[in-house]
């Protein structure tokens, strides 16, 4: 790392360019990056709209995520959220702001981790603007956008009693990572480093949104803060309550036993109140045909006391705050 | 301030609540604050999108900004992008980081001051969504969106030889102003509210960027680095060399003359190199019947060596570098 590559000696513009340069292109872009704004396709004449923040200490830690890991990161947390309305991502602008000791190779990682997961998780969407800027602590804002591609968006206050609960995606496994970074021990980390890998760079399925809008989903969002805790979200919003039984939950838990035994945990804690896995919790009416990315795990009924309980027992909102932690 | 009104005592979900309470409604919104993301109508099946952040230290000090002033200032400088490739704003997404610490009173200020900037720059938008999480480093981001109503965006890189070069908005007005807080003159500071209140909570003027596009603008941009830089800009994009003439900004400095003075500094500076008055300098083909709200400044020429010159003298590229500072 040579002085002569640090963000502070490259300047904004050589900073942009060179970032941008290695952006991939979209499908729905009509003016992209270099202008005051971008322009972008919004086919049925609205769309979607989600911004979400990741700031050093509080979501993450430079010595276990790199630029790569981070730029992943940005992107798959921000359309799970895209996902989460039915909607196709298509266009992002990403905010960041650094050190000016930073060197350029790190920004052109964090760049590299924006295409990855944009070619994996959301083929045809592009970042089509964005803003480097200088501070002490690292910032990233990711603001998204999607394509409802005509249909109506799938809100968190539809679900209805008689509905269907269903996950698609994994559960637990991103606070399992974390748990096993915290744990600091180097060979339980190396043993689980598919769990390290979903915490660093989490895989939520995307197109799942899609399907579930396409069978009728009457309420979706993405798991952001743990099943316990987004489950509550639907109940509250919809003026429902929500049944979820154990026995739906024991494939998570058992991918996850070997880990929380070296590391003296219940696995069953990682899958009730982990976040970040973004993966994506709906409901579908009993006569619906559930696409084949979910899996059942609990019913919709008329409110109770308990907005949400676990085979029959209250459980707690516990989970991740960003506020208060 | 009492402990109990802190963000980290309320929680989110809490201050989240408080704040997008207070938020005034726009005309675009279908889906507002408060699911995974908002929907938003876009009339003409496109949507100009902007993204711009504010940094503790390195854009705004706490001791000098009110939370209603970052909340203004958000909102103005990302409008003025938006305004700047000819469209109306419609809707903004807003991400705040701040300390656990800072009491709620605090962050209802800034909201204030979303709205404030809304209803007098560009009434019928709205805040549609946001993110509120915890740092050291107080941050803003903000993505600003827009409608073109059918026109065609006026981007940087359509100047044409022999278009007029014209300025709508003040000039060094908000560079005046910083002057002046960072002279720490109490009596400077009060004569000179006006120039400092032009720091603190920008006027750009929003309306005539559309003005500008029905005019016939060539090319268009906001003036957030300063007149050189920015007209460097048009300049490189377009592939032309841009004439300013002295006569033509005297009126510029003569608004700012009383406080360089005091101040023992050039006015001619805070006008050719200040940022952050957010005004827009557009070009017009000779024969168009240019805005009222813009003054022409200058002429667009064949490229030469000297892309901006001032009476014939290379005008350089001083100005605000958000990297390098």
């Amino acid at each position: 790392m040579s002085q002569e590559s640090t963000l502070a000696n490259l300047g904004e513009s050589e900073s942009l360019r060179r970032t941008i340069g290695r952006l991939i292109q979209g499908e729905y872009t009509l003016v992209g990056p270099g202008d005051d704004a971008a322009v972008v396709r919004a086919p049925d004449s609205r769309y979607v709209v989600t911004t979400d923040t990741m700031i050093e200490v509080h979501d993450f830690r430079l010595d276990w995520s790199t630029g790569f890991d981070l730029g992943f990161k940005a992107i798959a947390s921000n359309v799970a959220d895209v996902a989460a309305m039915g909607a196709k991502p298509t266009a992002l602008v990403v905010a960041i702001a650094l050190p000016g000791t930073t060197d350029i190779s790190w920004l052109e990682a964090f760049a590299d981790g924006l295409n990855a997961a944009i070619t994996e998780l959301a083929p045809g969407a592009e970042v089509v603007g964005g803003d480097i800027a200088r501070s002490e602590q690292v910032f990233i804002s990711v603001t998204a956008h999607g394509d409802l591609e005509g249909r109506e968006p799938v809100l968190r206050s539809g679900a209805k009693p008689g509905d269907v609960l269903a996950v698609a995606g994994t559960l637990g496994r991103a606070a399992a990572g974390l748990s096993i970074l915290q744990s600091g021990i180097a060979d339980v980390i190396s043993a689980f480093d598919d769990l390290v890998g979903i915490q660093l760079r989490p895989q939520p399925p995307i197109s799942a949104g899609v399907s579930a809008s396409l069978a009728g989903a009457t309420s979706m969002l993405d798991i952001s803060d743990g099943l316990a805790r987004d489950a509550h979200r639907i109940a509250k919003a919809s003026g429902v309550s929500i049944e979820i039984n154990g026995k739906d939950l024991q494939g998570f838990e058992a991918t996850l036993e070997q880990a929380a035994m070296r590391l003296g945990v219940h696995s069953s804690d990682w899958v009730r109140f982990g976040g970040e896995d973004h993966s994506l919790l709906a409901t579908f009416p009993a006569d619906a045909v559930i696409p084949r990315e979910f899996k059942p795990i609990g019913q919709v009924v008329t409110q109770t006391d308990n907005l949400v309980t676990l085979d029959g027992i209250e459980l707690q909102q516990n989970g991740w705050d960003s506020i208060r932690g």
